[in-house]
């Protein structure tokens, strides 16, 4: 029997360490605040903006929701987004992706105020991720798997760690913070040859392939750890990840279940991201508090 | 026995592509310039300046060559760099490195233009190597690594790679680029454990380790591809890789030799680096010749 490695445990962690900041942060009269920016109605955008906007409420972080239809001109987005980067009362802005085809996409998302960039859309906060610097924010998913290893105590010194996913949201992020974590880490997709030979060694498993069922017996290695990001719905309409459940239940020594495990995390931590952006946009650090 | 994969083979190759660009920069009266910058004196810099130099002298590349003490001051150097920012004659930058410890390398890597850097000390351009997306330049070692699989025809697509290295200037960018060529990309470092097994795996093998003998006998799978970036002095005071060359000819198919492989390419790189700097401050392209 599998032990399941639950978000809601992660966020206790998480969110204490919100509540301090923020009550220093209070003492000084500042409200950190997310705006959110979303072009069209996506349901998965919808969904996430919707869990995003009750977070905030329940910490006290303000939230600006900004909805643009989906033929919003390239102009009018660069506009508000260095409207935005002037707000003083706007610490973090999360613009949904992928953008529209027709924009200029690395424009755009370098628009963005590097200090404002709380999931990591600007180039700084992706080379930050790559030389393990700690400039900018980290993107909040593969912060989120990190965070879950971090609780449950999983030292990934010299283990042999497995990403299934190359994208430079999740895969590629959440390889190089596996580097720096000391694992030692293997990035498959959908041109690797015998995905399950190489999955096998795996130890620790990052799977973002995005269709369910990418994982299967065949694919797990007896006692591995499963950190599933997929978010999909199954042919009973009911949510799942990439990984089948019921082989991770079989394998796997802990994992995530889905619904229940990263998603959750990733909400939280751009909740920290949020905060830490308006901490530092004030110079101010809560330890002095 | 074991093909070498020569660099001067290589070359050739990007030596023809470098004369094309010249010969049309030539026509509009432009000659690209490359500036270095060595701080101190230490004998790999001096060496590689050398070459660099004679590199530039037989390609018809203006070469600037900058000298600066090792006790500089941080203010002294951010000056300079500001200076050939502007300078139009300069097209690109290269600033050896690591940098004196007292310096905040974050901020002298990021005050060069990034038009300018053709090295990869931004991070623009390390995002870019990150992203997969062609931003800037990516840096010269790794890129020499995959010039030369390129030129020998070697097809990563969904072949087992193995780098050994983790370095934000060789072994993550090299992995980056792996993983864009469809190669299963694995990164192996000094926590790995039992590092033989892994390196096994390689049906191609980057070694960036810094080590001599690093990677021996036991290492190598029989007819693996072995690409050794290292550059050391061996007990007989010899040059050598970080690979052993008598492993290499008795278990690989093919392999880059010390000296004779990687390292002369990495220059050649610079050069076309170059020359694409300056083709690209002047809004121009070859192509149009």
């Amino acid at each position: 029997m599998a032990e399941k490695l639950l978000g809601k445990e992660v966020n206790k962690r998480i969110e204490e360490r919100i509540r301090e900041k923020m009550a220093f942060l209070s003492g000084k009269g500042i409200v950190p605040t997310l705006c959110t920016i979303r072009i069209g109605e996506d349901p998965g955008d919808v969904s996430y903006e919707k869990n995003a906007g009750k977070r905030c409420e329940s910490l006290g972080i303000g939230w600006k929701k900004i909805v643009l239809p989906s033929d919003v001109s390239q102009e009018e987005l660069l506009t508000l987004i260095r409207e935005l980067n002037q707000e003083p009362d706007v610490h973090g802005v999360l613009l949904f992706r992928p953008l529209p085809r027709t924009m200029d996409a690395h424009l755009v998302e370098n628009a963005l105020l590097p200090g404002k960039d709380v999931d990591a859309m600007t180039d700084l906060s992706l080379a930050g991720v790559f030389t393990g610097k700690n400039e900018g924010f980290p993107p909040c998913t593969p912060q989120a798997c990190m965070e879950i290893l971090d609780h449950y105590g999983i030292d990934c010194t010299g283990k042999k760690a497995v990403v299934v996913g190359r994208s430079n949201v999740v895969g590629k992020p959440a390889a190089c913070m596996l580097l720096k974590k000391n694992a030692t880490v293997t990035v498959c997709h959908t041109r690797t040859r015998d995905l399950p030979e190489v999955t096998r060694e795996a130890e620790i498993l990052v799977v973002s392939a995005g269709h369910a069922d990418t994982i299967r017996e065949e694919h797990l290695k007896d006692g591995v750890i499963v950190i599933d990001v997929g978010i999909n719905v199954n042919q009973e309409g009911r949510l799942c990840g990439d990984v089948s459940m019921e082989a991770a239940e079989k394998k796997a020594s802990r994992y995530t279940p889905v619904p229940g495990g990263v998603g959750g995390v990733t909400t939280m931590v751009l909740m920290e991201h949020t905060v830490d952006a308006c901490l530092r946009l004030n110079n101010l650090k809560a330890e002095e508090g």
